[in-house]
């Protein structure tokens, strides 16, 4: 049995839609930010020492980090699916794209909204330069889907999942503008259009409406 | 053939790094950081849009992100060294490490040496919470290193290839203080004597005297 804990609006909606895709029974342990702070509830910082989320709890561990949750499932429960291994032409591309999301990416954004905290003007050089690399990384995603359905090769896999939250989601926290980017938002549109990824988040944020657009 | 583009004083460090400990053939390009703005160099940024290093050149495909460098070099080279897979006890444990030095402690490194480049004072909110998290996240490792020595399970793994680079060479760009964490370093000093480690520091980056302690 796979128990996701899940916290509302964060990184593990991934897991739920990984699980939705794989066609995975699963059982979900809701926790929801406070609503001030939006820090994590203290019951599931007892369950981990960061107090992150996702926690997948199953074969007698307890699993942080959701790259990791998602190779572990993959890994056990995937029978290869969604994802190439070695031999496969787009292994490389595959995995370029999958680290992409939470190794450039989703640190990128954040390093802006740290950033943009501070209180400091738009020209500040610090604000400035995590705007630019924001604003690089988002070009690079419109040039390559401008010429792609998917991120790795021509069929959809845990990359996607991997990233759309950064794209969606993550906007709740740190409003960044996808009206220069066409491709990302028809791309946001094609993965919020799929089943697995509706079921998730009717599941675990019913509350939310996802930014995909 | 493995062709690694490797910049001095980078993440480049764990692909040299990982060749070294897997014994593998392989020929290095190296870039140098501008001496003042510390950037990468115009022929790197010519190679990859994000001017990232490093860049794997291999099979026909030019590979960006250390942590899909590393994956490729073991799905493809690594004959099942340095991982565990699916059906080993320490599975788990290894995605978890792996993951965790790219997914959160050097994107809590670099979130913090933002907040420090923007010119306020110790005590502003922004600042603080940086440096509370990162406290955090030494507090864990600290924790988990003083009962194993290596990060994943009972042997050396590429998660200790992606982790040592960001509480090593990272604090050339943000020192932060590892003294309060005797385990962390007593890790670093285990890593640093592997010869593979020696040797590749001393193939990509022979002026640099690594940060072990």
């Amino acid at each position: 049995m796979l128990k996701i804990h899940h916290l509302g609006h964060s990184q593990s909606e991934r897991v739920l839609w990984l699980c939705e895709e794989l066609g995975l029974a699963y059982e979900m342990h809701k926790y929801t930010r406070d609503a001030v702070t939006r820090l994590s509830p203290p019951d599931l910082k007892a369950l981990h020492p960061l107090g992150a989320a996702p926690v997948l709890e199953t074969d007698g561990v307890l699993l942080a980090e959701s790259a990791a949750i998602i190779e572990y499932i993959l890994g056990r429960h995937g029978e290869g699916r969604l994802q190439y291994g070695p031999d496969h032409p787009d292994f490389a591309a595959y995995l370029y794209w999958f680290h992409f999301a939470n190794g450039n990416l989703q640190p990128v954004i954040m390093r802006a909204l740290t950033a943009s905290r501070c209180g400091l003007p738009a020209d500040h050089p610090v604000v400035a330069a995590t705007q630019d690399r924001l604003g690089k990384v988002l070009a690079l995603m419109e040039d390559h889907l401008a010429h792609n359905d998917y991120l790795a090769g021509g069929d959809f896999t845990a990359a996607d999942i991997m990233t759309v939250f950064s794209l969606s989601t993550m906007r709740l926290f740190y409003p960044f503008d996808l009206a220069p980017y066409p491709s990302i938002r028809a791309y946001l549109a094609r993965m919020g259009g799929r089943p697995a990824y509706q079921r998730a988040m009717a599941k675990g944020d019913p509350d939310l409406t996802p930014l995909l657009q």
